[in-house]
């Protein structure tokens, strides 16, 4: 087996496969037990009957805030992701072609959290950061600022601006098939504080249109600690556009608050750009299979680009639509969020149930799949899939608004 | 035209200059679009009839919270002035020979915005990393820390603390005339909040005592934005000394509070370091040429060394002199900061009228010319320049305190 | 004399002995005023009769939030210390053979300050980087958060969260004797704020079990400052266990709160791990010998392993008790913590007389003496010096919490 180590920067850099058993490599690019960290690294290779070409590169990120921050760029045919280990192994991007998931932040850089101060702003420095598709809000605790339990809790979490701990990249073969895995581990452990490790893994098999998020979170302290999750994905062009939809089996769909109440006939679909646009939010339940799994999809107006995901409602038993169609030059995005709970305040979602507790030890896995269409026909046999999970069954409009009205 | 690289930490580093044309060469030395960041860099020449060295240096800055501050360092004859991308463009120190920009903080290193919390002491985190001669107040919002529209203003804003995004080293040659400019781009930015850029330029003419700032801002987003700047240029030795004189074609003068209207009597005269001696804030509005130019001038006590500085009125209405003759140790320092307010927070300024508006993509410039003067034929000459523009006209004493009294 | 300079990273890094009369080479690892940071760097030698090997190598770490971070390990025979200048100079780990001081936090990495936000948690950031044997608390404040003087004070200071402008490596020679030091200088000054140099050195003799911390801290500033300082040095396996004993000469012990009065009668003792024990704090001053020095031990259970620390009751009048045997994923740990006052907010101390106060360019110095410990015999011979010490003197038990009850 050959490994290709490219000098970037003008320096060789090497890497350590450590397990070579069963046609599995394991490169680790960042590990705080080995005090290992590479600046720049890069693989590729070509698998399958196509022969589909794929790369791994890691390299830094520099200038402005994004000095030091690391970027790990999958391509696998013509499908690529990005992952930025330095925050929380969020996301950047994804793609198949032309059919991008990601959106158009005001912030243009990718923030090194020693940059980012979640306090400011009344607990909203979170935003400042704010630009990947997809970044997940917890652990200890995810959604809006506020008091609770006699302390501040700044919005959705701290899991995003932590650097990772464990970077790994891991290539699979067996026979025909090679297996793509970028995997990190970020603690979010503090002394009197969240025990609370998470390992994250996204993966993909050359050739294919689907990648899959997979994540464990583990309670290392030695007691029962309260945990939420809520799986962040950012939509704007070319999925979202004027007349494009959100699609999935809802069994119920609820309001946050008075402003996305009025706007809750026309919740599935989208309009154009308008400056000054208010967001609005809804929590949504979804109908499952038989197996608990689930899909949603966003697809364009014409219906012949979406993105599909499918998860497990075991897991992820609420999604959040975010619904924030600004003017561009501000934000023109919606969110697909499956989560554990709805985005109010912890204090909120606790009373209502909606926060899930890890006995010591325990861990809690999460796996979400998403396919990225191109096709009308392609969007199609997902949109008959998810009637199909819908069977036939109604959807119930909740009008009480998941804040409490003041 | 020869390129000299110099390979200052053992790594040969590249640098590309952008545009050749009509003798203008361009060097990038930071650029988040081109993921650029060089760590050492230099470059000089001599110009002009008396074949004027100038050399340009980009160093990076190690040791305590310094680390990997970068620092610009340009020497034109006898002018030397150093800029600090890392901490928004700042201007570290500014000298024609003996003659000095700059003070004496109790902050001895140029801190690196990473360890600065600008929530810090309920607000006042940015006196954490303050010594500049230069720093610009702003730009969402500057002045006194304080609640405004439910948001917790800290101290004189952010763009001090925002690593610049894009460093350029232009150097400019027509004839015998060499002119060298450092520009930076700093993005204040974020989701759901400012959407502002600020691009900044400190050029000179190669042998020439004069330089100058040239700043433009623009509304990036889709609504309109309020936007403030104060240009927080301090000094301390050798201008400042007792006996040392502000001249200026006063308008109005104006106290920020009681403990400056004691001593409004004396505003345009300073006295020795004082142990305690407790800040003096003073309101200035200068009267203006026909072209709205207008000067004004720190000059030491005999009269032979001073520094003048001349702008617009209808670009900076506002001067905030900040008197804080404490201790050598504390800080023995005066400030002559143009502005487009005074420093009281924004909710007063508002109030007031002084916090302007930028519209969706609209830019507003700004220019100040900075002349060191080293003889006292010098500063007669500016001296009477001040009085031309001031042509008789009165100064009127506003005893009204520019912060309300409670 | 033979300087070994190491390339670890694959850059050969320079590194200048300072001084090299009488037998002293001084090594600057990190210098803001020559704007030095060395990468990486190691040296060693053997010394004495037993011609006993040493070595000092500095390293830097990396991977999630321990990026950027100096380390300097001393190993001198049997005896390890580890110093981290990027976190105030704080004492990572201690040890002579499986003798460790230390303990195992749920804290797992050298946390970066740019990662620290003290604020957060209501001021107990802190926190979230607390996983040292030795850091201080202070130096303009120390102990519990809360507001004094209409400012909200952290948890225990910044000092140690402030990275070290100088670093500097002594080895002195003087016939058989070879003295090894890393000394270190710490700034915590601010504009219109604190105005403290700490200037700290760990230092041993090659083939002694001893080590010493000797600390000087400067009121840099034109007026008088108060200071804190806590020698926060903390305890687990394999001193601490269930049975271990803290010994001391103690004059007085008094609880912090009604928590700890409950446990005053075992104050001295301590019991095994136990999920989700609440701590307690113990105020002490001890008894000292003629010349004002004192000792105090924590051994283990079997009385054959211990650290004896020995030190000026003048310099450091008061010693923090802090007994924290949780569940050891949280954290079993206890701190025996020399200090100029105990651990409530500075409001409460100052009302008690505890917060001591440097005129304008006052030093005031601290020393203490560490002895590992790991022989029965060693052990009662410290025993028997404490009781020397106490010479029968009484035990004052005061329950006056030293928290005021609410």
């Amino acid at each position: 087996m050959q490994k290709l180590l490219q000098a970037v920067t003008g320096l060789f850099l090497s890497c350590i496969a450590l397990a070579a058993s069963a046609g599995t490599d394991r490169y680790v690019l960042t590990s705080v037990s080995e005090n290992r960290h590479v600046d720049a690294w890069s693989m590729n290779g070509r698998s399958g009957p196509g022969s589909t070409s794929w790369s791994i590169r890691k390299r830094t990120l520099h200038g402005g805030k994004q000095e030091g921050v690391d970027l790990i760029e999958v391509t696998s045919g013509a499908l690529k992701f990005s992952v930025i280990p330095t925050r929380g192994m969020s996301i950047g991007q994804a793609s198949l072609n032309d059919v991008v998931l990601g959106w158009k932040s005001p912030v243009l850089e990718s923030v090194n959290p020693a940059y980012i101060n979640l306090e400011t702003r009344g607990g909203l420095g979170w935003l400042d950061g704010f630009n990947e598709w997809m970044v997940r809000a917890g652990i200890e605790w995810a959604g809006h600022p506020g008091m609770d339990k006699g302390r501040m809790l700044t919005l959705h979490g701290r899991i995003g601006n932590i650097p990772a701990s464990e970077v790994q990249v891991v290539i699979e073969r067996e026979k025909a098939i090679t297996t793509l895995r970028v995997r990190g581990r970020v603690d979010e452990r503090s002394m009197f504080g969240a025990s609370l490790e998470l390992w994250t893994e996204i993966s993909t098999v050359v050739g294919s249109n689907i990648f899959t998020i997979t994540d464990e979170i583990r309670n290392a302290g030695s007691l029962p600690q309260e945990f939420q999750i809520i799986y962040h994905g950012n939509y704007g062009a070319p999925l979202l556009e004027e007349g494009a939809q959100f699609v999935a089996p809802v069994r119920e769909v609820r309001p946050i608050d008075a402003v996305a109440a009025k706007g809750i006939d026309e919740y599935q679909v989208y309009r154009g750009p308008v400056a000054g646009f208010g967001e609005q939010v809804y929590g949504v339940r979804l109908w499952a299979d038989n197996a608990q799994r689930t899909t949603a999809m966003l697809r364009n107006r014409a219906g012949n680009k979406a993105v599909a995901m499918s998860y497990s409602v075991d897991e992820l038993p609420y999604l959040n639509l975010w619904k924030n169609t600004g003017a561009s030059e501000d934000a023109y995005v919606t969110g697909l969020e499956p989560a554990t709970g709805y985005p109010a305040n912890r204090s909120v979602e606790r009373a209502a149930g909606r926060v899930p507790t890890l006995q010591p030890g325990e861990r809690r896995k999460f796996s979400l799949d998403f396919a990225i269409l191109r096709t009308a026909a392609e969007v199609s046999r997902h949109t008959e899939a998810i009637e199909k999970i819908r069977a036939g069954r109604e959807v119930s409009v909740n009008l009480e608004t998941i804040k409490p009205a003041n």
